[in-house]
Parts: structure tokens; C-alpha cells; sequence
């Protein structure tokens, strides 16, 4: 199937090459010649604008930064209109559920297909193709996209309907931050006490305290190899992501009135670290775990 | 080997069955009469003072209430001073890490071997015989504690030195009250904005939000089965019994220093919860689920 | 000079009965002809559309509920391109500062001179003429708007320029709510270990614990007279309009990345406590005290 | 009258001096040579044991450091068994409310009046004399107390019965607290927003965001003169001091299972403030500031 992938950046990039050799005939778009001269190199035929190319696509995919992008890329454009009747839309973004709710109306309007899908698993699992897609759509959509899914990622879920896949990447992220700061926060607090950091972890990763962090992203360094703490916080799961995802999760929690204690605190330490020095933002999220050290 | 067994209510009552079973010669010892003629009815000997039975005792084993009755039992009865030498102590109460490590400098004192070895896994783990303790003292006491405490539950860990059981208990337990109202934030919110809470928690579960809670003991009704969120939270691990456990880190933190936000976040919150409602400190601590839905 | 009022409802219709009152010529506009005709029975014009009676108008003041209703008023009306170069705006409306700084460049853009500039003080201060207007502008718009905001209020001030006065208000009712919680949180803690609340609030009135609330607006029952709290917090700041404040509080902390834990906190205990019946939120903002004390 | 003021370092010293002025017959005890050699050299006795000098003593007046001091120079010592019947005890120290009542229950077996009777005004007040008292007692104890404790301070404020002297000033110290964090959390959420922090200050101050700190102790660097955030932080009350009354106040919420989340979160961060830098303890407490700017 004839697949426009719009969004060609560090995730996008990988996602359309791995998209590309799962036997799609995959057109990578994007507006920088740099990454379209990149995809080249990958075997992908580029274009600049989706709607030099969007003529007898069977299906859309998107991976853009903020919902400005995908107001401009889908709608300011006029590219839904382009489209043929049918057409499946994806939009792997992680935005707002009101901004994803508005390209569902505005898809469907046009005849279209859409489903917000954003991914979980970070530029590792983008290489790898084992990311998982948390879907909100119909459940036709969902199952029509289930093959381009499966050629970029090794789970999917359906969440809801339109806008779902949104919600619950935004709730799980927020329980995510929750538990990493408490984590670090359980960590330091032991190792105060007197109890090495890793008999803390084994003995809590099999109690009721497991959790993912300690399972697979122990933020205490040198606890675990191959880790983002075992390597100076570099690489992973940026501090500013987290902080946009606690964002989308603020903004959220403002529509629907719900009240969000742990999340709200947790985003509030995360702003508090991301100031203390001005490489903090770009470090791995669990680099939290210095803020009760109390290293900058 | 002769056991002396003080303090056989809900916990130490099936504790203490289960080492008599395990082929120790257990002797129950409790100021109630009727918590005494319980454990005679299962085959065990009784007595009401430790003075009058811990001659000839290679262990002795406590399961009490509060730092107190600790302090009670055996320092101010002078039992630490009646054991033979090189006697082998088991606190598995409960209690603060400086009451702890000052049962641990009195018992070696008078020539004891000391183990603090609070647990986890509640009533139906001390019934069970499947219960986890986490210990503390020296690896020479936890090898000669080991045939005992495996004679009660299935999982035994060694922590660190004297009173290193009690921190990494309410270290975990502060980690477990993190991670209990946070997974019922994110349920609500969630629930809030139209997902299925079981939808939610079968995604969440599998991703980076995965944790305890999610796995064993979901806290919205019905998404789980045989926990006490589907059995109006009655019965599990009480609201007062974690507020007890949240006082014991709130204490630890002061000595230590450390910043505990999301901890005390945790504790304030329960605290609120216990306060709107004469029955809601005994109900299981996932009720916290219920602050979150407005209900009493 | 003739000033057109658009938006006469339990706050703009006092305050336009108000600037008639000062010697202005007020014509007072809103959609709802029962509001027009209780302005009609004060003295007052009126009219269904600003785009009516704008002709030759020297101000035009308005107070609507949120950015949508300004966004309508000014920029989708096309209002602004009716006016005569010039003219002042004073909007009176709590709402985001993007919105008000858009407002400004829209303004400015038609050649007008505007001002944000919400207000402080509630019904009571508007059908009193005690209002304080915080307002954000240029220096001049702000010295012409003098007169106007004098025959509504008592006290004004000039916060900045172009959203400047919306920056403030939203910074000035975060620390209120801060206030508000932490005060409700002491006096509960206080009454909880014995002291009587009217000898806690007077002593810590002159102590470093002082503020507003304390001052004006205990939140315990029957402290105070003539406040909502001894009057089953009828009446006052609704929790609703906090809400309100402090959601525009949190989205105004994402745009700048501002670290605000506790007013986020506060934010989610009024959300907690609006949850918990169905009209708390309407109830005067000290009713927090309640969440504290475990009553509805 | 004759009084023994034990504990004459910086915050007793010129208590007791100002007491000698004011016309009592005080004799300073202290354990040190230095300080008792400073009180001669501003015309008081001295001793090294309160034991040598109680004697017809009409009153005993304590500046101790903590809860185990009072223990030690009251009850383990014996001194409360070497007064006159009648003999009223003045304890200044900030403590414990049980250990207060410690006090007042030893105190009152030996015939003597009791009044705890903490002090607000840090070392500046005690040199000029103008400290605050909050006494918990009889009021029969604070009427007798009134002429020392105004040879001592400007205000003298009756809370309760025993020990309600140090609760009021526990939460005086935690509201406090939630308004010094609120205050420096505004006052930066502005500053990032481009508002100026004088002007911010002035309007709050006249607001309904208006409190103590913003009136008499602006957190704001060079705001207001004279301040310790206008001198680098140094002098006033240290962070230190704040962890330890915020310390008494997580200690006795557990008592009475009071629900404090704010004073809680304030705790926490200036726990992980004292974290950041080993100087941090020793600064003022107004330093909290740093923590919202990202500065050490």
C-alpha cells in the first residue's frame, strides 16, 4: 500500500525506514532537505509537501512535534481534503485529546478514517520497531491500520475512541513520572539511612513497592547496566519530554476537573530541576534522582 | 530447637502455627487467655509471661504492635537478661528503625544474637506460610534465623545491618503508598476523561506505568477479582495500619533529613481520607480510590 | 465621554450602574434583554450589538467570563475595526494572558489604545465601587483609563505592559489560594491538638503567621462575622472561580515552565474537595476548611 | 524576685540581660565558661548548676535546644525536686507539645507552677527585647509570669493549657512556612512571566495575597532593605531552625492524625533545598527563593 509518511525527524526517521522494509511503498515527507536526503540514503522516495504525492495513498502517518504541527500539516493545509474517500489517517504525535478530537471530526468530515495512535518506547524502540501504539479511533480504523503498526512496533492497543490513544499515553505518563520520582525519592531515602542501593532495589523489585522503574530504568546509578543512569543521565527519555507529557496531562486534568495531587507534584519537581542548571532539561527523566541527591 | 513465640493475635497467632507445624517446638506466649487457648487448640504449649518458659530457648520470636511493647517485652522485663547466651532474636514487629538498633545494642549486650525481620504479605500471607521478611543484622544471625523464618513464610531477605529490615520496610511501604494513590489518580483521571478503567489497566500494566498495584491489587472495583477493591475494600492492609507505616517514615525522615514530597503528599492524603468518614481508616488502603471519586 | 459596557452581568452590571453613577454616558450592551432591561431600570442605555452604538464612543469597557467570549467580542465581530482610532478598551475580564496579549496586538493593530485590567473585590466590591483593577498597558493608556476604573473602583494599579495585569491577578489569587489551604490546614491542626481557633487566629493574626485570610476571611466557622465561613459558606469567591484562577495559574506555568508546587497542590485539594458533593463548588472558597475537618 | 535563667547562649544571653535590666535578681547559669563569663561582664551572677543557686529562687527560667535538654536540666538532674514549693517554672525552649506536658506533669507532682511559653522574634527580638511569648498553662502561671516576661519581650500571648504554648507556635511556624515557599514560588511564577518583583510585591501586598513575609520579609533579593534576601541570605532565622519546627510539626500531626499536605510539601523542599549546598541550612530560611530560580 502506498503509505505518506509526513515527519521524517529522529522517531519519524526510523519508524518510516523499518515501515519501508516491512513491504510498504513508503514516501517520506518532510519539509528539511537534510532528513529527506537521509531516508534517500534509506532506500525511500521523499517529497517536500504531502500534497504533491497524497494522490492514491491508501494511508497517512504522521509523527509531529505539538499540535500547532498537526493543525498546519492536516488541516491549515488542506490536505484532508486531498484525499481520496477512505483514506486511513494515523497520527502517531503525542498532542492534546482536545487537538486530536478536532482531526477526527475534521478526518471524518472529509470521508476519512482516523486514529490517534502515539507511541511509547522512545528513539530506541523506533529503531528496533518494537515501540507500542496506544490507538483511539473506531474499531475498523483500528484494525485497517493494524498492519502499518505492526511494520514499525511490536505492540498495539486500542484505547477508545477518538482521542483515547491521547488519554491514556497522557495518564500513563503521568503514573510513569509519579513513579519515578517516588522511586528516586524511595532510593535516596534509603541510601541516607544506610542501605545500599541495590539490595534496596532487589528487595522492593519483588515486594509491593516493583515497579517499572526498578525493573527496567533504575534511576540510582550503576544499580543497573545499560541504563540511562549508568551512563550520566544521557540519552532516553528527556527531562523536557516528560515535562511536556506532564503538561498535556495539566491541560487535561483542566477540562476534565479531576484532581491530579501526585502528578501535579511531580511536574512541579520536574520544573524545579529542569531550572537548577541549564543542561538538567536535556538529561534522561530519571535523572530526577539527583535532585534528592542534591547534585545540580 | 525450642521457640518462645510472644504475641499471637491476627499475625503472630498463624505465624506461630505455622513454625509449630514446621517441626519447631514452639512455646505461644500472650497476656490474653483466649489468644492462648487458640493456640492450644492447634497443638502448641502455652504461657502467659516469657520468664517462665525461655529456659532452654534457642530462639525467641515477636510479633508486636508498636515500639512500646517491644521496649516492654524485653528490655524492661529484664527478659534480654534470663536468655542463655547467644540466644537467637526475632523481632518481626513493626517499628521504628531506632527502637530497632536499640533491641539490637541491648541483646548483644547480654551476648544475643538479634535480627529485626518485620513482613509483608499481611494476614492471608501469615496463614499461608507464604509471608516475605525483611531483615537486619549480622549474616550470621540471618543464617541461623533462616530455618525459622522459612518455617513462616517463603521469602527472606537480608537488608544490612541492625535495623536495616525496618528501613527497607517502610521504605517500601512509603514507595507503595506513592505508587497506591498515584495508580488511583491516573484511574480517575483516565475514568474521567471516557476510558474503560479496565482498559486502562491492562495497557497501563504493560507499559512504563506498570507497577504493583496494577498487577496484584487494582484499586478501582472490579477490574480485578478476589482483591478488596471488588469487595467494597474490606479486608487487605488497612488505611490505619499504612498511616502507621507513613508515621514511621515521616519519623525516619526527620532523623535522616530527607526530602519525602511525594511520600508526604501520600500520608496527607490518607489522612484526609481517614478523617471524612468514621469507618474509612479500616478499610483496605486502595479505598484511596474513593477520594478520588468524591465518595465518602 | 461616552463609554460602551458590554458584558452586564452579577459583576459588569453593578460596575456600569457604578460609572453611570461617576458622570460618564454608559451605554450598556449584552445579549440577554432581561439584563438590559434591569440596566434601563438603573438609568442606563442599552443596546443588543456594540457594533450598534460604538459610533463616536471614547472607551469601551468589558467584562466577560473567559478568552472565548473576549476572542468573540473584539476580534470575530470585527468590533475593533469599527472603532475610531483611539479608542480606549479596557477589558475587565479574567482570562488568560495570551488571550489578553492578543487582544493588545489586534488593538494596537487598528491604531487603539488598550488595557487588561481584571479586577479584585468580588460582587460586594463591585456593587460597592471598591473594586482594584490590576491592569497591564502602556503608560498612557493606563493614565486615560484613570477616570473609568476610578468610578468603578478604589484602587488601581498598573502591573506592566500588555497582559501584564492578567500575569498579576492569576500570580496574586495562586498565593491567595496557598493562603486559603494553608490556613484552613493550621487552624484544623490546631483545633485537632486542643487549641481553640478564635485564640489561634488572634495570636498568629500578630505573628508571623499572619495574612489576608486571617485578616478578612477566616475560613473557621463562626471566628469572624460578616464571612462566608459563618454563614455555611454561602455566598463570597466561589471554589468554582478558584478553580477557574487556578487552572489559568497552571496553563500560564506550562508557557513559562515555572516551578509551582504548591499552588499546584492547592489546586488539586480544591479540586479533591469540589468532587466530593455535588455543590461544593459552589460554595465560598474557605469551604476548603472542610476537606480538613472530614464534613461534605 | 530571684530568678535562675538556665541557658544563656544567643538567644538566652540577651534575654537574660534584658531581664537583669528590667529590675530581677537573675542569676545565669550555663554549662560554659565563655557565656557565663559574658553575662558577668554585663553584671549578672552566675553559676554552673542550677542545683548551687535555686535557693530561694521565685522563679526558674529555661532557653534550651531541644526536647533532651529539658529532660536532662529538669528532670534527670533532679532540680525540679530542689525548688520551693510555688516556684515558677518559665520554659522558653522550642520543644516537643509532649514533652511540654512532660514538664508540666513533673512539674506540677512537686508542687511547682508551669508555663511553656515559646518565643517568636529570633535573636534580633531577644536583644531588643521585643520577642513574643505564646505560654500554655494555667492562667493563674501566665499572670504570675506577665512581669518576666515582659522584662523579656512586647507581646505575651496565653494559647491553652499545657503545652499549648508550643503548639501554637508549631503551627504558627508551619503556616508560616507554606506562606514563605507560597510567597517565593509567586514571586519567581511572576518574574518568569516578566512582571517586576517589587511592583508584583506591592500589589499583592495590598491584595488579597497579602501575608507577613511579603510585608515584613520579602524573599526577593534587594525588594526591601534591611532584609535578610537583600544581604546574600545571611542572618535571620536559618533554614536549619525551619526544618526543626517543621520537624515538631510532622512529629505531632502523627499524634493527633491531623491531614497537613501544604506544611508537609514545605518541609520537603526545604529539605531538599538544605540538600543542595552545605551551606544552605545556615542561610535564612527566606532563601527558599533560590530553590524557584535554580540557584544553589
Amino acid at each position: 500500500m502506498k503509505v505518506v509518511f509526513i515527519g521524517v525527524g529522529n522517531m519519524g526517521g526510523p519508524m518510516a525506514v523499518n515501515l519501508h522494509h516491512s513491504g510498504q511503498e513508503v514516501i517520506a515527507v518532510d519539509l528539511s532537505e537534510v532528513l529527506r536526503e537521509q531516508m534517500r540514503a534509506e532506500g525511500l522516495a521523499t517529497a517536500e509537501s504531502p500534497l504533491d504525492v497524497c494522490e492514491g495513498a491508501g494511508a497517512v502517518v504522521t509523527m509531529l512535534p505539538h499540535d500547532q504541527a498537526v493543525e498546519s500539516v492536516y488541516i491549515q493545509s488542506g490536505l484532508l481534503d486531498h484525499l481520496e474517500e477512505g483514506t486511513l489517517i494515523i497520527d502517531c504525535s503525542t498532542i492534546s485529546p482536545s487537538q486530536a478530537k478536532r482531526l477526527h471530526e475534521h478526518g471524518e468530515q472529509a470521508g476519512l478514517a482516523v486514529l490517534d495512535a502515539p507511541v511509547s518506547g522512545g528513539v530506541a524502540g523506533a529503531k528496533a520497531g518494537t515501540l507500542s501504539f496506544i490507538c483511539g479511533g473506531t474499531n475498523e480504523a483500528f484494525e485497517r491500520a493494524g498492519p502499518i503498526l505492526k511494520g514499525m512496533g511490536s505492540n498495539v492497543f486500542r484505547a477508545g475512541n477518538a482521542g483515547a490513544g491521547q488519554i491514556v499515553k497522557i495518564v500513563n505518563n503521568m503514573l510513569l513520572a509519579i513513579q519515578m520520582v517516588g522511586t528516586a525519592e524511595a532510593l535516596s531515602f534509603g541510601v541516607d539511612n544506610g542501605i545500599d542501593p541495590k539490595v534496596l532495589s532487589d528487595i522492593m523489585k519483588v515486594s509491593s513497592g516493583q515497579n517499572w522503574c526498578l525493573d527496567k530504568y533504575n534511576p540510582w546509578p550503576d544499580v543497573m547496566t545499560g541504563v540511562p543512569s549508568s551512563n550520566d543521565y544521557q540519552g532516553g527519555f528527556l527531562v523536557k519530554l516528560m515535562q511536556k507529557d506532564l503538561g498535556l496531562a495539566a491541560q487535561l486534568s483542566r477540562a476534565s476537573g479531576s484532581s491530579t495531587p501526585m502528578g501535579g507534584l511531580a511536574m512541579s519537581l520536574y520544573d524545579a530541576y529542569a531550572r537548577q542548571s541549564d543542561n538538567n532539561a536535556n538529561l534522561d527523566f530519571s535523572a530526577i534522582q539527583r535532585l534528592f541527591r542534591g547534585e545540580l
